[in-house]
């Protein structure tokens, strides 16, 4: 696998407190605030190199590296483990879980992953072989909040889909096809499905969820983007079932 | 300004059904459907010069251009025209208009203008100096989208948003510490101001607003990708509007 470099001091914090990381961190330590990125990383078992400017500018050419740069041998994911253990442990009533059939575009994937943290879901399920990687451009557009979201990757996602289902979720997947999305009852333990920007759901996949959902939408081009439509779609799931950053006692869901 | 360079036979076929266009376009003869491309480019005026793939390559490197590329000398904008005169012609009900206060972006713009499409926004008001200018990043970003959305660039964003007042629309500005979206009634004429990626609003813009919105949610980091927030709050006040592409007969908005 690459190595993957992260630079900014804020970013690399938030990797450091989560921990289980394998790299080298240059800091510059002429810059404020690298003392406590320093103690972290010693906390972490990383080793720090200091350094200087010209070193992390030819590391990280034109970007705010603020003084750090990390250099991983891989993204730690928060979890790579078997997604029967991690439905198991998810026994609560509005449980969501968000499955991602063939994101490829970084930017997106991203993006979708920050909406996932944002709006709490509980498990993201990626194909082992279809999803774009963990990179630093997807870490880059999910400001970060790529390292705090479950991730489990899957062989065959229609078998995830049935799996969810036994575990008492509905499955709905994303479909120009689809009911109204404010029109469908969406309480209860609930899996989304995204299909890929240009193809969406595979066949397959489109026929073993309980039911499609469409976005009411109509302009000029097909649709809308695929991180607008995940986003859109997880508020709805979690308004209907009342959920506000937590669920309320006594809400429904 | 510099020259627009479009590619692909869908959206250079877009742009020329719009018209009003100035610019050239280059085609390689011995590809599919570029016959009727070449009519429509005579429709419209434009200068067709028949090429190779060779030239097309040199134009576009690396993209799929399926035998068009089209440079055009500017970018057209629907409208570029007074706010004043356009908000007179928009007396529904369900007016909603989306102004974006320094948006700086090109993928997030360009998304964001694509929601707008989808949700028949009726108008799109930017800052003239602060905007990102609208280029093929933009436009490729929004799918196409960006030539369908009606434009207006004003000067000043917080005597645009008392224009709006004047003309009966609720101005809400998107805001952390704003109200619970769901739980706001959003029917009527409506204004949506989005800020900016990293600062939000602008304080004298946010004391314009008639209300401020939040949208529930709650994550490790600070908030949702902006074109993510922008498609859930258009999403949303449609939902109330009761327009689901069109206002249907009867519905209440």
């Amino acid at each position: 696998m690459k190595p993957i470099t992260i630079w900014g001091q804020h970013a690399i914090a938030e990797l450091l407190h989560k921990g289980g990381l394998r790299g080298i961190l240059y800091l510059c330590p002429n810059k404020k605030k690298t003392d406590k990125l320093r103690k972290l990383a010693e906390a972490s078992g990383i080793k720090t190199i200091l350094t200087d400017e010209a070193e992390l500018e030819r590391l990280v050419p034109g970007q705010r590296h603020r003084g750090a740069v990390l250099i991983l041998e891989e993204m730690p994911l928060v979890y790579q483990s078997d997604l029967k253990y991690q439905l198991k442990q998810l026994d609560q009533p509005g449980a969501l879980v968000l499955l991602l059939d063939g994101i490829t575009d970084p930017q997106n994937y991203g993006a979708i992953l920050r909406s996932a943290d944002q709006f709490g879901a509980d498990l993201v399920v990626v194909t082992e072989r279809k999803a774009a990687p963990l990179t630093q451009a997807v870490v880059a557009a999910s400001a970060g909040a790529a390292s705090y979201v479950k991730l489990v990757t899957v062989v065959n996602l229609v078998k995830a889909i049935e799996l969810l289902q036994a575990n008492d979720f509905w499955v709905y997947g994303a479909d120009l096809a689809g009911q109204n999305l404010w029109e469908t009852r969406l309480t209860g333990r609930i899996g989304l499905v995204m299909g890929s920007e240009g193809q969406g759901l595979h066949r397959l996949v489109r026929q073993a969820c309980d039911g499609l959902l469409r976005i009411p939408a109509q302009g000029h081009v097909d649709s809308l983007n695929v991180s607008v439509a995940t986003g859109i779609l997880l508020y709805e799931i979690r308004r209907q079932q009342g959920w506000r950053g937590s669920f309320q006692p006594g809400a429904q869901h």
